[in-house]
């Protein structure tokens, strides 16, 4: 059994982490980690796991987790992670990092756009950016992964086909995201009272949301030349759930055919990349509680440029999900491995 | 593997019970029954099975159905599954009926809540009430189930070990339910639609409602007696869950000890009955995505009432996770089996 | 014109009373009072009042704002309009207090169920249970109105009729209420965040809600007798309305047209009491952001009882509208004025 | 007093242009027209309208009507008001159609779109597109008026002063909308149904939609060019509602001075139209219940773009709010008479 700590396990991407990693058959939690709820029952936490998890939640000491366990989550804000990463560490447990501290490979890069001095440089070649679906070899080997933002997650895989293949502009990416509530985190805040979110939308961080050079690196990889997008994202009235919707022109007149055979060169043998049926279009409650990325296209001849859609559950392949499709490949186990849930409706 | 047929299979509880038989380890689906949607894939009515389920739906031909099937799981309207039934289809294949035509031993009693004549009252005495924290022997050795319905699984639960153990006065029951529009159903009815529902609460079925004499029944058989009681329904803003907060006068002075000592005498060793601990009150959310029934109670000095509480959710415990339980308990399964996903938060 | 004062208008009461009273052919606000948000301007605080408020919010000075102002309105939370009352402020202008603080006459109580020492139990006597439909020409001379609870209006409206008749027995009341999340105010608490609301119901202050007390004391006055009940609130996953589904035994046979005919005698000329057709129940959704309360009621010939239910706008009805309503009074003004809002739907 | 006749009172945009003109200081509506509900009083349908309107529905004969009215509202679907219109209606009483048989001035364009024939292609060049804040002197004259669609409504003005100047490239548009699910109407169909919206998001007529003809007609006409966008709509679970959020290529380098300068000089004297301050962005709660549009503008230095973002709410503004608008200007009205209503939050 893989031995498990979670630091920040009381909030959603934790609750998640705790819920993927007890019905996980090689996995468990031995370290409840937390900030605000030292001591106190994860249960009561998060009665949920009532009768299930009856351990205590401990504190986020990085260094005592990495004497226990094999594995370390943190799913902290940005900052939390690089300040407490050292070799130390490193040589004892494999740590995968849900916050963006290592996910730009660019420390000048993550100061511009998170206005924080990275607290760890020197780890940042080391990490490995953890979106399986492309850089699966590297993470086998790793011992460092960022794992990757729940937008940047579905924009790069509903875009990676089309932008690897050379079949669209690069300059002319625009995304436009909308997610559920459960991204802005479990903190109390004013912004994210059920009365504010309900009956609501709107768009935030727009142009600077810090999403965007994450993003832009991604897409930058595959077309080979530094690539700038307009990324928006938007708060929806829902709990769970991220709908990309990019838009790009066409480098040359395309067909239907081709473009669907870009998608099948990628993903064909994907185990959680779905590309659906001509004109149908990913939802994000098809995908709901499970690791799915559901992506799909549409060519528009009037306008010369392509569609491009993609739907995740933030929580699940957007975040715990996706880390533990990453502790898997980390530990040499099949890929799906606690990851194959049936989507949940309605 | 236990080969299962569904009749009703694109409904909200047949999607629930496609997707728990799934993923149950000795079951498979090999029959996906459907009125309306004969012909087509599966995974085009519900996408969230796209490329998990490849089957195309079929007819409703209970009598073939048997012939090819272990089990037979009816998830239609009132009505079907007692037409259907006959003496050759049970003999072939057990059936876990989840409409209401066996609940109700009292073919009369049936008629007038339902305002249908009974197609087949023969087998009414037959049929075991599917409640297997109540009637577990019974339900292993039958042959047709009658699937309990979601409020009166919730109520009964609630409820049960005070009435049982003579505690409270069973004339002053009165039942008031919330659930989620999941339990509405799938049919186009514009009282279902987003813009009714949403931003809006009512009850329905005000002292008529079908479930009504269910939960009589079942609470007639605990106490030993004819219990008649108030059950008002209500309509609620979400996907999933039911919440009963059930009221009754105290035969005589009692503590909190005693009360939560019949708790624990029915409920101790029941794998999905959990007693929260003293003053934490069921929340459906607690529960979604899963078949654990969570239950507690407050006793009130000043009015010498309890006020007993249980959640659950709609889909699972109160129908699909029910009829598997019920299966596994049919076949000589350990009665968890598939049935242990936890709840999903948020 | 009347000038108007809201001390806490930063809230979502504080809000609506903005709303009603800009759209208030007689009255206008003066100061907008504030304790979080001084300094700033309303309309930065709730977008909606942008380019129709230009002020910027005030402090909570009461003293001050009784010389500036005709009413002041006082929507906080309960101990701070009681802690700033006094016969100066009372001389100059009329107070409308939203809080708990001056409902419950007898202070003993209030410090029970409301854990405060009453900080000025000398004007509880004076203070005028603002309740207009029953209590309406005592408001009109009156200094100090206490404006009714959400629940307690909602409540006493539906009950009120058959209670002061005498034709339910007082001690079998039984309330279970339903509440939209706007009543729980607009403070930073993770409980009522849009995750944790969304997708689930739960009943919270079971037995212990400070509501209870001001029905009762209604209740009793109504039945001339002391009357204790049980009363659940539920949160709801919807931003306004609240439903109350009462129910009591009959003290003797009784039919349709009698009961109805109580309901009749009470409310018949009540513009804003609408007793619904025979069978036809209160919704939520069809007094949104009007100041009407929906009523109607239900015999149970089996059992003896009869359900009352009532919705309100709790908003509106149950705070806002009913403050206005109590201004009305208090300036001579017809009662409607300025609260003929349609309901809105969807 | 205008005597108004609704054909389409039972749909959401009919019960809106009811809700609004029984506010009306100077109109009242006459004929509720309906295809569903003959007969039945409107109250029934519509119980918001209990007490405020007794009438009963009356079919749907536009000649008659037009006897009785002096303006007629068709808040139907496409094709009917065109084929019932004709010389001697529009002789007898103005016509308002919030259908889009008179918005697109191509009638082959509009059978493209629509797969319709269009009936009477001869009211085309007449009819005269009622958006008031561009077409307000043509439209005082008119007596056919083609109400705009509710995202050309929003998508329109948000761009309009940018197009109009000529900052932006008008091939370089794409248009991203979400709606509440009002939009969609109040027909019973399974996709939008409560558990199929609610913790979902999908677009919808991904490039096909039939509002971007509509949208591309009105850019044109403001850049004097022929002007094909992408445009995409999203299905929102909330009521009501209309975010847009457009991008565009700046032609050259410009400030933001220079941009809010071309925004103040098409809206600064608008009734209707607000222009957020820096850096503050639409959000549709702002706008709820009433006849408001909220747009502003980014500019992101980094890809030369702009970003333009409008809400408003879908059934006023969107429908029945502009049709009163319209109809204020027909009849020689103030403006903004009777579509005062302050946004209700929350």
């Amino acid at each position: 059994m893989i031995k498990a700590g979670i630091i920040g396990a009381t909030g959603y991407a934790g609750n998640e982490l705790v819920r993927l990693l007890t019905g996980h058959p090689q996995a468990e939690v031995v370290w409840y980690g937390s900030k605000s709820y030292i001591d106190q029952r994860y249960a009561d936490v998060y009665q949920n796991f009532f009768r299930i998890v009856d351990a205590k939640c401990l504190d986020d000491n990085m260094e005592k987790m990495a004497e226990e366990v094999d594995v370390i989550f943190t799913a902290t804000p940005q900052g939390l992670c690089a300040s407490l990463i050292c070799e130390e560490i490193l040589s004892k447990a494999k740590v995968i990092d849900l916050s963006a501290d290592f996910r730009i490979k660019d420390a000048k890069r993550y100061e511009e756009w998170y206005g924080l001095v990275h607290p760890s440089p020197e780890f940042l070649e080391e990490a490995v950016y953890g979106l399986c679906e492309i850089n699966r070899e590297d993470i086998r080997g790793a011992r460092l992964i960022a794992n990757p933002g729940c937008y940047p997650t579905c924009s790069t895989l509903a875009i990676y086909p089309l932008i690897k293949e050379g079949l669209i502009e690069p300059s002319t990416i625009i995304i436009d995201a909308k997610s559920g509530t459960s991204g802005a985190g479990r903190g109390a805040k004013t912004d994210n009272l059920f009365c504010e979110v309900n009956e609501n939308i709107k768009a935030y961080g727009v142009t600077t949301h810090r999403h965007t050079p994450e993003i832009e690196d991604q897409l930058s990889y595959a077309a080979g030349e530094e690539v700038l997008i307009n990324f928006t994202p938007h708060l929806i009235p829902m709990n769970r759930g991220i709908l990309v919707t990019a838009y790009a022109s066409l480098k040359r007149e395309t067909s239907y055919e081709e473009v669907r055979a870009a998608y099948e060169t990628y993903y064909a043998g994907e185990p959680f990349v779905r590309v659906l049926e001509k004109d149908v279009f990913p939802q994000t409650k098809w995908v709901t509680g499970s690791n799915y990325v559901d992506v799909n296209f549409k060519l528009d001849d009037r306008t010369k440029r392509v569609v491009m859609l993609g739907a995740i559950d933030n929580v699940v392949k957007g975040a715990a999900g996706q880390a533990v499709q990453n502790m898997n490949l980390l530990f040499g186990l099949p890929e799906t491995t606690g990851l194959l849930q049936i989507p949940m409706v309605p």
